[in-house]
C-alpha cells in the first residue's frame, strides 16, 4: 500500500463503576428489555467499548442481544444495533424482522436508524435522545420519510436516568483520565 | 416463541445476461474501479441477490470488494458496502477508513450513507442516483448534515450506462418472470 494510515493511540477507559440492573422476568414491558440493553452497555464499557447495548425483542422473547464493539472489531459497523439485528435475522431465518421491538440504550446513529428500515424492524425504543447523531427524532426522522416504505412506530426516554448517567460518566471519566 | 413470522415464498432470479468487464489495470481510475464493482454486481445476481456490488481503494489499492449478500446471508445488514466497510476495516486494522475510496454500483441507502459518515469514508462514487432511497444526494444528502462531523466528497455517474442496465434489466427480467 503507497499511504500509511494514521496511527491513533490505544485509548483506554476508565473502570466501569455501574453494576448490572436485575430485571424481573415477571413483568415483560419496555423497562425490562431496556435494563437487559444497560446491562449489555455495561458489557461494552468493560471492553473498553462506548457503552451502548440493544436487545430485540420478538413475540415477548428476547431473539437477540449485543453491544457496541466497534473497537474490539475494528468495525465502524460493528455498533450494537447491527450486530443485534444480524443476530435477530439469523434466529427468525429472515433478513425481514417485521413484528420485531429493537431497544437501545441510546438514539440510534443515521447507519442504525437505517438499518431499522431496511431491515424492517416494527418498533424502536430508545432510552436517550441524540440531537446531533440521533436519526429517529433528533436530527430528522427516518421513520416520517415516505420514500422509504417502511415506517417505524418510535418511542424513547425509558430507563432515561439510568442510561443517561451511565454515557455522562462514561464520558466524564474519560475526559478526567490524565 | 410465541408469534410465528410470514413465511415469504422462496424467490427464484432469472439468469444474468451479463459478462464481466474486463478493466485495464494500466489506468486506476474512478471507472477502473467502478468495472470491479459491476463484476461485483454480476457476482450477486448469479447468487440471486439483486445486483449491487461495492469496491474500496485506498492508496491506489483495491482493499475490499463485496457484494450484495441479504437474501443468501439472511441478513437485513449484509449490503455491498457494509460488507466491503468490513473487510476494508480489518484490513487497514483501523475502523476509521479516512482515506479510502468506496466505489458502489447505486447510490447508497440511508444504513450504508450513514456508515459511509461512521466509517469516515474520505470519498463515495457511486453510478446511479436514487432518488427515493438514496441518501448521498436522493432523498438527502447526509455528507452535509453539520452535526455529523464527518464530510465526505461525493460524485456520481460513472459508469451510468453498464449499471443502469444492468439493475433496470434486473428487475424487468424478474418482473416479467412467470
Amino acid at each position: 500500500m503507497e499511504n500509511k494510515k494514521q496511527e491513533y493511540p490505544q485509548k483506554t477507559v476508565p473502570e466501569c463503576p455501574f453494576l448490572p440492573l436485575r430485571p424481573s422476568y415477571m413483568v415483560r414491558d419496555d423497562e425490562f428489555f431496556m435494563k437487559l440493553a444497560y446491562n449489555q452497555a455495561l458489557k461494552a464499557w468493560n471492553m473498553g467499548e462506548v457503552p451502548v447495548g440493544a436487545v430485540i425483542e420478538f413475540g415477548g422473547e428476547v431473539i437477540a442481544q449485543a453491544h457496541n464493539m466497534v473497537e474490539s472489531m475494528r468495525d465502524p459497523t460493528a455498533h450494537a444495533e447491527i450486530l443485534a439485528m444480524t443476530q435477530a435475522a439469523r434466529k427468525l431465518e429472515d433478513w425481514r424482522l417485521n413484528g420485531t421491538t429493537l431497544y437501545v440504550t441510546k438514539e440510534p446513529c443515521p447507519m442504525c436508524s437505517g438499518a431499522c428500515v431496511m431491515g424492517r424492524v416494527s418498533r424502536v425504543v430508545f432510552s436517550i435522545p441524540d440531537p446531533k447523531m440521533g436519526f429517529l427524532g433528533g436530527v430528522l426522522k427516518f421513520h416520517d420519510i415516505p420514500t422509504l416504505n417502511h415506517s417505524i412506530q418510535v418511542e424513547s426516554g425509558v430507563l432515561f436516568d439510568e442510561c443517561s448517567k451511565l454515557l455522562k460518566t462514561f464520558f466524564a471519566l474519560k475526559r478526567a483520565k490524565p
